[in-house]
């Protein structure tokens, strides 16, 4: 039998896996202080063609219910926090810092690394304007990548300024370069042919002097970007008046950003994360969305070439969406590309089922056996025992299959005696223990505890 | 804004709180051994009609995608499990002990208590025909309960056999009752006045003297069925030979259907949980879907009516699913009604946010305010700093806010003597620290481990 193309079923060894993945995210989230909020998987569609226009719909699971609303499955996260926030405006004590991790659904072409259903994590804070929100939220993803066993030589956090390539492709080209089409070409740089980047640049405006300067700057971070800015500055003061005006803008655009970049790279390495982020002015990442510090994650050997995930500043979007104006920042990290990048760094976890415990039952001792299952489940361990009416050796080979550290065998010859056997499965050694003294009160008693 | 009808959101107070509810049974679950899987949120709708006929789908969320695809939002995850299971046939080890907990959606008219989209745990056995695996379930739904505050004084667990109440039907009143309606009469017997019940038994082929008897039978017990079963067979003797023939085969399934019960009450019994249940012939649950022992949990003070959950043997279902033939036991729980008993019983957890440590830093103290922050978050506290640039009145305010029980003060003039100030937030009572002893080698320090 199929399911429907693009959605995925996890067995028992791969959710394994993943929630592990996602529980160490969520616990270091949850210890910066972010709360876990709830939100439905369906929205009115207007809910996002009021933000993206009709077209959007074609990407959406949209439909008509039985009731005639137009409803969507939700393909992101943000809608629905904008609505939460205006609809609590006067409640919520600022800021607010909310997290989840929930599936979404778009409808888009499957192919490697993308599925119409996936599971992504989300993390903002609103109501802060300052670089300590958007520090908090680039050290917070530094850790829950450091707490899957990342480190800066596996990724790293490129950081930029959503005005700085916008501001310096304006103050390297002049008035007449198309802004966007500079930008468009700088985003598909890593992607496209140097003959084709530098056509794009072209094509946008630049001529082959300054398309190389750009690419200095581009090259040069913030110091090149302000040095641009500066010389600009110098030179505007001989122009005619409207250059002079349009270029000082675009001079005060780009210094306020690098410093902007300066400021919160100083309180992300005051935070311990320094180490994780580099200045990268060509990160052109979702223009119309974001209106700060921008970043995007990637994995440092290039193997996995597409953005892990990405996030920065978003100040506008909560207002434009009917919503109160809050100013926000956060970041989104999806399932998909998060696995690649762990499996790249062979750092995804094993898919296999773990057991602490099996309790093997032969003859009629159902009751002794139910009664240890029962005081080791008490103490948090995982326990299995027979529901297949299986004899010992079937039994036994159904505790090697999942993956049981300590067998406890409970046979009616033993229980005579009063005695229980602990087999350690690993290296097959066992050994006889009274049945009153297990678990009696060891937290988790091994074949180690009772061997002489 | 609105949302969609019969959709919530769960802000983060309500959301900890059902995450707190959640965590504790799955926390139960996983050790018994239960594996968690994923699984997707829209099925072909087929799945669904197959199962249930066309109907079905004015209760989905069903629609047409933009590759012309009919598909549904999961209503329930039985179609979904089967479809696994027969995926992975010869794969699978027996028993297939598998649970999750997601959303589910249905398109039915909002009411308190019910919603179009609800949160389920579902925990089920696959693979295993033996009492065991239905004590297992019942234990495993009984410990869940009692983990979340429960006893047998809050809630029962009313236990049949999806066989015992047709067989009574036919044995008390003879051939010519209409099984079905008396079925129907007893699963409502709780909500109709006694005339409108003894009228339904009427109806239903009953006279007076059989409905008087049926209903002392089912008080009576498993010892009365056995009676009724008992005093069938040896009527039967003197008869004539089809009759003999249709009771005989009565009275082996209520006998049997007995005997089913007292194995797996036994065996809940070993396992520790038999308080939790009692025998209740009149548990008329989905007779069509159940094949075995069945259960329903109440609240025991009935203040909450409806069922809280229910579960049981199915052995049928995953077979008549397309899927292989696979024996099944198991339950599922809902957020609304187990929500509701919860509230009533006074364990709904409080709906608040928890914070173990606010660092308030005013002045140049950011980077040894940061490190303060994350020496403690290292040690898996939950921690917040100031993200909005607040003076110290403020910050003490926010960190009242957010439950906060203590406040470590990084302040410019006492760190200049080498101090941060240690606050219990309910007392009010701080202590000068030495920064470098702190949180030291604690691992939960507070204001107590320095106050003299």
């Amino acid at each position: 039998m199929d399911g429907v193309k693009g959605f995925r079923e996890f067995y028992p060894e791969e959710m394994a896996a993943r929630r592990r993945v996602f529980d160490r995210i969520e616990s270091v989230v949850r210890g910066y202080g972010f709360r876990e909020i709830g939100t439905p998987a369906l929205e009115r569609t207007d809910l996002y063609v009021e933000k993206s226009g009709e077209e959007i719909v074609e990407e959406l699971y949209a439909f008509e219910d039985k009731g005639g609303r137009e409803v969507a499955l939700t393909p992101e996260l943000t809608p629905t926090t904008a609505r939460l926030l205006a609809d609590r405006e006067q409640a919520l004590s600022k800021p607010v810092k909310w997290f989840s991790t929930r599936p979404f659904w778009r409808y888009e072409e499957p192919q490697s690394g993308r599925f119409r259903e996936f599971t992504q994590t989300n993390v903002d804070v609103f109501g802060s304007a300052e670089p300590a929100a958007d520090a908090e939220v680039l050290a917070c993803a530094a850790d829950a990548l450091a707490a899957l066993g990342l480190d800066a030589s596996d990724v790293e956090f490129r950081v930029s300024h959503r005005d700085l390539l916008g501001g310096l492709a304006e103050l390297v080209g002049g008035d007449s370069v198309d802004v966007e089409g500079v930008i468009r070409t700088v985003d598909k740089r890593d992607r496209t042919e140097p003959s084709d980047y530098r056509a794009g640049l072209r094509e946008a405006g630049f001529d082959a002097a300054a398309a190389e300067r750009f690419d200095e700057v581009l090259d040069g971070g913030l110091d090149a970007a302000r040095a641009v800015a500066d010389d600009a500055a110098s030179a505007g003061d001989g122009g005619p008046a409207t250059r002079v005006l349009d270029a000082a803008d675009a001079v005060d655009t780009v210094l306020d950003a690098a410093d902007a970049v300066d400021t919160v790279l100083d309180a992300v390495a005051d935070r311990g994360a320094g180490e994780f982020c580099t200045v990268s002015l060509d990160t052109a990442r979702g223009l119309d969305y974001y209106t700060g510090v921008v970043f995007e994650c990637f994995d440092t050997t290039g193997e996995v070439s597409r953005s892990i995930f990405g996030g920065g500043r978003y100040d506008d979007l909560v207002g434009d969406l009917g919503g109160t104006e809050v100013p926000a920042v956060g970041f989104a990290v999806g399932d998909a590309t998060l696995e690649a990048l762990l499996r790249r760094a062979d750092l995804w976890p094993a898919e296999e089922r773990a057991t602490d415990y099996y309790v093997l039952s032969v003859g009629d001792t159902a009751e002794t056996a139910a009664g240890v299952a029962r005081e080791l489940r008490d103490r948090g361990h995982v326990v299995e025992t027979d529901l297949m009416d299986r004899g010992f050796g079937a039994q036994l080979e159904y505790a090697d299959g999942i993956g049981a550290e300590t067998t406890v065998v409970v046979g009616e010859r033993d229980l005579a005696d009063g005695n229980v056997t602990v087999k350690d499965m690993a290296s097959g050694d066992q050994v006889a223990v009274p049945v009153d003294d297990f678990p009696g009160e060891r937290e988790r008693p091994t074949y180690e505890d009772f061997a002489d």
